[in-house]
């Protein structure tokens, strides 16, 4: 029996085990906060109904006692999440052996930080974790029903798909190898095995930057498909966002109170996304009096100006060839495009997909390969998916971290993961 | 439409694109073999029934050209799957530009290894890697509807579990970081927020030796929970075995043909397994004059043994405490074992799950970390989660690579993961 199904027990006696959070007394009455691994709840302790001894326990309750209660499960509006609990018996299970570290005034996030395995007990971060599954199980199960395949690619590369400069290197037994970014190059090796297929694990950035999108380990899934038309490709991304916040919505309403979301905005996502070119985009910009050269990036300041225009996430298509990864095919209608896409969250979130499709031409590859500085000899392998058996293929990477940050309505991204990785952070 | 389904389609025309993987002809007949992403099928190419053109460029076609074809779908007890195509039009969708490396007669594990970008794509490696997939959404699946949450655990981390011998080591930002070999600890930090958590994910191991059961980049799904018993943990990671089975057995039937799996020997894989003692394992290789002497792991050799008496896993529990982490908790009955379980798979797997209580006392876990030899100021992070809130916990970690091994009858655990990664390989 879990705090979260208290809706489903109102009146009745139930039993529960839970983690004393917070306490507050009045002489004849104790209100004592206590969480589950489902939600929490207040638990008033009458003094008239509990015996003497259960009574005087409560007064020396810490937090982060452990405790197993009888307890009758009443409607209270003015709780938070509707229930509160009035205790009938109680008895100890586990005390804590010390003051607990996290004080109940707010605290800096680095002090938080330090306390993470901690922390990470708060309501709030709990919640967080507990939508993150679902995330990630929704999108798996999005993918599997649809024929996909499961096919992790290796965290440990000898080349880089685009430069080394952001990539960790490890000492592999003398050798230096490097930490996968993503594992697009080689989806596109198993694709052309299994047709439909995804990886789905961590990612390794060498970020200096501290921004409050950026992490050094993260996650993400890429989808990778033959035949993939452009459209094909957003519309599977499309399908998949909106399968997220379907089932965040349905099986999460109490972990989105916690959090003090605001569900309308979840709610006003509905296929189909508004769809755009790059160059419709740089127009809207202008529109909002800002001025953006074509043939740049968006950096997070245009990203926000455009997501803010629409109440769904905003895919742009067709953004300049120059700035996207050699691999991506250049538009048949004018090759300064590439057929690629991202999708960027609303409520400023920036950027959550970015994908397109591939080129699989050699001839052309090769010549892109040139032309991005790159050395031909770390991409035979993934120029023999040409040589032999090439057809029209592609796909997307959608983050993690940032779709949760943004289905949560969260600041920053290092809430999203249990154990955040920054630059100066790799502890606990 | 794939090439699993000609099932449900003989005797009628069916439309299938697939790639030529051989092709032998006796003049006015070609037989061409095809592979999609699904299996793999003979096409009957007679000249009488296709156009005298489509006859000609079958006797062009080379390995790896992509063909889409119409062809009737006819019963052929011969045919290892069962069913033969009969071609009656094709259209060339691609055609590779160079001859294919991979020869038809057999090759050496390190050619074919160079190209496993390009090997995966022969029929017995894709029946792999789809059985993989489905292992890990079968696991994935289990756990989920279970109530199970996936928190995934930190690859970078700065302290190691057991010391650092078998770490990579990275270079973060000047510092030095190690990728974690189990989220272990970490997953304990978690169950004591969500009660029942697991990760899953890449692991790493600087493994110097060269056996068929190693490599540095492994997978592994590790679950956690609350009041977890020694014998719950059994029965979780038994259960999971048997649901990964069974689905195995309701969905990849042609896999396991195209590996020649013998399937009766996972027929008989049903819970209850049995279990027995570490002392009972002993007295039974003792009957089968093997000399194991008590107080030691057992090996390779050993676990052949045992497992070998069994048709399903055996679950052998209360191993000497010594020989096992300090994490782990001592008998009640006998401090020199520990509540301990490792599951071996049958017919010669060896150890496929590793699990046990942890020690949920403070008191004896600083003794236990200063047995041990480590630091306890690495571990403050992890004594805090028995410092506050404490209670009975344990899980089980379960090797992806050595559980598609044995479900899949092959030999050695590289063929396992699309691309695996050893001390002498880390491309492509």
């Amino acid at each position: 029996m879990r705090i979260s199904e208290l809706k489903d027990f109102v009146d009745q006696q139930v039993e529960i085990t839970g983690w004393v959070i917070g306490k507050r007394s009045s002489g004849k009455i104790h209100f004592i906060l206590i969480r589950d691994s489902s939600a929490f709840c207040q638990v008033v302790v009458a003094e008239k109904e509990v015996h003497p001894e259960v009574f005087e326990q409560c007064k020396h309750l810490n937090i982060e006692t452990v405790i197993k209660i009888k307890a009758l499960a009443v409607e209270e509006p003015r709780a938070k999440l509707g229930y509160e609990l009035h205790l009938k018996d109680m008895e100890v299970l586990s005390t804590p052996v010390d003051e607990y570290p996290i004080p109940r005034k707010p605290s800096g996030p680095d002090f938080l930080l330090n306390y993470r395995h901690l922390w990470i007990r708060s309501p709030r971060q709990s919640a967080i974790m507990r939508i993150r599954s679902k995330v990630i199980s929704a999108i798996r199960n999005y993918l599997d029903q649809q024929g996909f395949y499961c096919v992790d690619t290796p965290i440990f590369t000898a080349s880089s798909c685009e430069g080394t400069t952001t990539l960790f290197k490890v000492d592999y037994f003398n050798q230096d190898v490097f930490l996968a970014q993503t594992g697009q190059l080689y989806n596109e090796a198993t694709a052309l095995c299994l047709d439909k297929v995804y990886c789905f694990g961590p990612s390794f950035r060498a970020e200096k930057s501290k921004t409050r999108r950026h992490l050094t380990e993260f996650w993400q899934v890429e989808p990778e498909f033959l035949f993939a038309r452009l459209e094909d490709i957003i519309n599977l991304a499309e399908g998949m966002i909106v399968r997220i916040v379907e089932e965040i919505l349905t099986h999460h309403q109490i972990d989105l109170k916690i959090l003090d979301r605001d569900i309308s905005k979840l709610e006003q996502v509905k296929a189909p996304f508004p769809r755009m070119t790059y160059d419709q985009a740089l127009q809207l910009l202008q529109e909002k009096n800002i001025s953006a050269e074509w043939g740049k990036d968006f950096g997070a300041p245009e990203e926000t100006k455009i997501s803010e225009s629409f109440n769904s996430p905003v895919c742009i298509h067709r953004y300049p060839s120059a700035i996207k990864a050699f691999y991506m095919k250049q538009a048949p209608e004018d090759n300064r495009l590439a057929l690629g896409v991202d999708i960027l969250a609303p409520e400023g979130y920036g950027e959550i997909v970015g994908g397109g499709v591939r080129e699989e031409d050699i001839a052309i590859l090769e010549q892109r390969i040139d032309q991005h500085q790159l050395n031909r000899d770390d991409y035979q392998w993934y120029l023999d998916l040409r040589r032999y058996g090439s057809v029209p293929h592609g796909g997307f990477g959608l983050g993690i971290e940032r779709t949760v940050a943004w289905i949560c309505g969260i600041h920053h991204i290092r809430e999203t993961i249990a154990f955040p990785r920054t630059i100066d952070r790799i502890k606990p």
